[in-house]
């Protein structure tokens, strides 16, 4: 397959995209990389491997700037990738970027799958009780109920085809278990996806989030972006006191010595850039939405899910699906 | 001043209410306790001290039971606690049972602060910048972009009362920190309070919430119940963790032996009985809502929140800012 990379997007761009991707490229030598940035960046890139080649591009989304911009900006590098996609000319897109720039690119050039009212952001999570699936971490601010049920549907063929789950248990992110409880929007979608013929197991809470017992997850961008932040800022915090703490003594330090494969453990559990990215759900294309802070592992990780995405014929299954 | 407890809320009602309320009682003598439960748990409560006194209801509002319900349950115990607060036999109502009948009794029978279009819960969050108010935390799943320029208000006030700051900052809570950022609320919101004299620091996101930087925090109860939530879990899982990690094998039970005080610092920064309770803001009385797991420590802390919103003038001040 062929795999194009926007270097240019994410907080540690372009080395971290560029080392994620050229990592990939050794390690599966059959696979075609393209990398496409900036002129000045290319330069730079000399003697890269056989099946890696450059591909310039006349700007960049800058990570905050407004998605609106893009319409003027058909030079830029997340356009350019995700048009070679377009052309058949690469399999699949990766970016680390303005998450939002890629989505209407993907959008606009791809188009959408019948039956897919707008795409999902889908994130693999880490629970207690395995990988689970949750969406949408993003795309959509605002969303409808119908939004919603579509989210859960792509949701349970992802799971089922990619994460190996048969009949997927679909929940909704609400700020109570009982069927009675969120907003209005959860209500309704609670309404439609109960009469939907999915495997529903109506309300979870945030703090359910990691514990599982669920395959997916199904609520807007806004409350899956809210929670997936918090708790990656709540890991992030114990993590550095823990650190802090373990460093603040001779005895703690000796301490730390003897329950350092243990804390390892732990901080590999929360690692994200095992995960890496979370595939674009509801386009006709592969488009793998990375962290904008992901560095080369986390590059390599979404690089790995693309071809998973490609080898199982993802997006065609998720057609016929819907 | 005069407290009323509801005995019969929460996970651990009545006991560990009952435990807090006394421990409480028995710190300050001066002041006096009612508990509010039903007969044939008062009639296991024998020699009580002088200052507490006990009064009978007739039914309780169940954890998950739909808030309508209430106004057929006007013998509960939310409501009759909440009655003494209306008829000044109490000056504040503490209760770990149903938030949504806490707030719709304090709403019925206290009424509203001129000025505030809801009542809001505003919890108070420890941040490695210090404690902070983060409101609403679950009292009103849907919002307008008037009710959270009136919580930002509620919040300012609350703040520089209570927790001493001076010209605090607020921020509102969206999936990103540019300006653009958020749902249509979050977006409508950032231009009125952008526009209303207070001290307004933007956007914020959900890795944000524990770092601090600001000292109030808006949003919608529904992203702030499922934020604080994903918190709450991210922290516990971790804790358990740990805990498993540490006690796995006899090297490890060593180094936990080691840092041990480290560890004591770490748990108590998140403790949340620690803060024990959040007053529902924009009413004209006191009424703590307190987590619904809350044991002994949280309802005495909670009790001791009641006491300095008394002693501070709380609702009158918050009445004549509005």
């Amino acid at each position: 397959m062929k795999l194009a990379f926007d270097i240019m997007g994410g907080d540690h761009a372009p080395s971290a995209i560029i080392d994620g991707a050229l990592d990939f490229a050794k390690a599966y030598p059959h696979e075609e990389i393209i990398l496409v940035g900036l002129p000045c960046v290319l330069e730079a890139l000399t003697a890269l491997p056989a099946n890696v080649s450059p591909l310039a591009c006349g700007s960049v989304m800058a990570m905050d700037e407004d998605v609106r911009n893009l319409m003027r900006k058909k030079d830029s590098s997340i356009w350019t990738a995700t048009e070679l996609v377009k052309t058949k000319e690469a399999d699949a897109i990766i970016s680390a970027g303005s998450t939002g720039a890629q989505m209407a690119a993907a959008t606009l050039l791809l188009a959408r799958i019948k039956g897919c009212e707008r795409p999902a952001i889908a994130s693999a999570l880490p629970t207690l009780d395995g990988g689970k699936l949750f969406l949408d971490v993003g795309a959509n601010a605002d969303c409808t109920p119908s939004m919603l049920l579509s989210f859960a549907k792509m949701g349970a063929v992802y799971a089922e085809e990619l994460l190996n789950f048969t009949n997927p248990r679909i929940v909704l992110l609400a700020n109570g278990t009982e069927a009675h409880k969120g907003n209005k929007l959860i209500q309704d979608a609670y309404a439609l996806i109960k009469d939907s013929g999915l495997n529903f197991s109506g309300n979870k809470e945030g703090r359910d989030i990691l514990v599982g017992d669920y395959e997916v997850m199904v609520c807007d961008g806004m409350s899956g972006n809210i929670a997936i932040k918090s708790i990656e800022g709540a890991v992030s915090i114990i993590m550095g006191m823990l650190k802090q703490e373990l460093t603040s003594s001779l005895k703690s330090k000796l301490g730390a010595a003897l329950i350092r494969d243990n804390l390892y453990r732990i901080k590999k559990a929360f690692d994200q850039d095992e995960v890496g990215g979370a595939p674009l759900l509801g386009i006709k294309g592969i488009s793998i939405v990375c962290h904008g802070s992901s560095k080369a592992k986390s590059i390599f990780s979404a690089a790995q899910l693309a071809r998973k995405c490609f080898e199982s014929d993802f997006v065609n299954k998720l057609e016929s699906a819907l």
